[in-house]
């Protein structure tokens, strides 16, 4: 699946997620942004942790059916997170991921996230996703 | 802090989270409830991933906090999640909590994830948080 | 398996770790010794946590096999650690373990150890292992 | 720190380990090798995930060095390990390592770990430090 075959599904799969998150670039890694509106904020501006992981779930998801195309049903089965710095009020977020392992029943990818505009890693996450059986 | 106070910190601190997460109980262990409600869903009608990521989340720190008084200030630094199985639909989430460790600059804590009323876990999460230095 | 067939398994396929790491009770949950000596050991004597790590990653895997029998293949694909506290001197560890999760290809389970006569928790760990498909 | 100082600080500090593990390289990123030995192998002539772990530890701890100088008495408090392939027999393993935060008490660093002279990546680990306070 391509940028615009990612965004797509999105819209399609996750209507509630498709205005907040779009697939930005896509060559070897995949890049996401969160379009950070007042949903996600924590008191004092700052970015929350769970619109964080939700970031970083979406976008290793995409990055995995950008290689083995549309399936619905691969869900996540860990997450690690470390949160290293506050994001920078007023800007969205970028996730930068990559896929390390795609298997034939686990895939796992990570990604880094930082502030739009800026070069310090707000988070990092790795994440493994159950892929379903083919069906006959 | 108690009960009440927990919830009345909710409330004052953290309004968009307050009715949607609410503190249960509290002895050694604490439970807070995820109220589960559409935007909590995925297609399917399961519990999305950031959403049980949120109620561990606050239900951790609520727990630290029921130990060492309000620190709005401290931050998750870490994050460890394992998702198990699908949320029972139409249930609300119970997150039983401990803290593991209460340190000067360091919290851990940990809670286990089960449906209302299920005894199947559905997840395990675990967390850190940074406690900032008390003011003079 | 019970806990003189664990013993066993470790005995005759783990024969390097057999002489360091022991099962001490099994029931619902699992506790495992780990027999401190001189090769565990950082400078300050206190245990490293590749051996902390060590512990925890046989003691799930046996507490895994108590109840799906010898599985030889199984294979840890995700572990998790906190490292919560320095070890006590001179004194075992102790690893009490429980299965969260026994699914048809996944595996998850935890741990929380401590100093032999110690109640403060050392480290917890949760691990998830990969199951083979049974053979026909 | 450079390459030889960051050795020759393995072998005064820590002489059980400085047989086996050795750094390679040190630019942006510090790779480092896990000589193996029969001490490392299970049985099938795999590494075992404690070694992969002990490399782990020991590479972006130095990488942390190399950066902040002689701290001997930081210690790890999280781990998260995804073991993604069975190294390659008879190979040594290679980490490659990068510090992604370096704060005043915490500091995260991560690495992939590739069998030597080859392409796959056998396992992701990203491990937090805890820096103690300066002396005055």
């Amino acid at each position: 699946m391509d940028r615009a075959a990612l965004n797509a599904f999105l819209d399609r799969e996750f209507p509630q997620i498709a205005g907040q998150i779009r697939v930005e670039a896509l060559d070897q890694a995949l890049v996401a942004r969160l379009i950070v509106g007042p949903q996600h904020l924590r008191p004092g501006g700052t970015v929350s942790g769970p619109a964080i992981f939700a970031l970083a779930d979406v976008a290793i998801y995409l990055a995995i059916l950008a290689r083995i195309g549309e399936v619905a049903l691969a869900v996540t089965t860990n997450a690690s997170v470390d949160f290293m710095r506050k994001p920078q009020a007023g800007r969205d977020l970028l996730a930068d991921c990559r896929i390390l392992k795609l298997g034939r029943t686990l895939a796992v990818g990570e990604c880094l996230i930082r502030s739009d505009g800026g070069s310090d890693i707000v988070a990092r996450c790795s994440m493994t996703y159950s892929i379903p059986p083919k069906r006959a």
